[in-house]
C-alpha cells in the first residue's frame, strides 16, 4: 500500500500510486483533489472498506472507469429508490 | 451552504444538497462516497477553495460534468508535464 503524505496542505498527498486494480466492492469512497499550488498534479485517493487509503493514478483508464462506475451506480438507483432528498 | 452531518460513520453525511452550480475554479476537491449500511445513497461532497464543504446532488448532470472535468483536466496535462511519478 503506497504511503500518503500527512502534510497535505502544502505538498502532494500521493507519494506513489497503486497500480493494482481496486474491485468496486472494496471501495468506500474516492476523492479527486485538483492540482494547485500545493501539488502540480490531480490526485485521486480511494478509501477502502478496510479503512485503508490508497492513491490511484489519474491517468489510468481503469481509475476513470471506477469513478464513472460510482457515478452511474447512483444513476441506476434513480428509479429504484424513493426520493427522500430535498 | 447545506449542513454536513458530523456523524459520518453511521449516517448519511449530506442532509441537503447544494443546487447552485459550483464553478470549477472554486473547486479544490470532490469526494464520492458509495452507498452502504450507513447511507442508502451515493454522496458527493465538494471541497471549495474557501475551505467550505458542500454536498452535491449525484443525480445532477452538471455534477457529473464537474467530475469529468476534473478527470479530463488531468488527461490534458499528460503531454504538458514531465512524468515525475513512479
Amino acid at each position: 500500500i503506497p504511503p500518503i503524505n500527512r502534510d497535505y496542505n502544502t505538498r502532494c498527498q500521493c507519494l506513489k500510486v497503486e497500480s493494482r486494480i481496486i474491485p468496486p466492492d472494496n471501495l468506500k469512497s474516492i476523492k479527486l483533489v485538483t492540482e494547485g499550488a500545493h501539488c502540480p498534479e490531480t490526485e485521486i485517493i480511494a478509501g477502502l472498506v478496510t479503512g485503508e487509503k490508497v492513491c490511484l493514478n489519474p491517468r489510468s483508464a481503469w481509475v476513470k472507469k471506477l469513478v464513472h462506475f460510482v457515478l452511474e451506480k447512483q444513476l441506476n438507483q434513480q428509479n429504484a429508490l424513493p426520493k427522500n432528498q430535498a
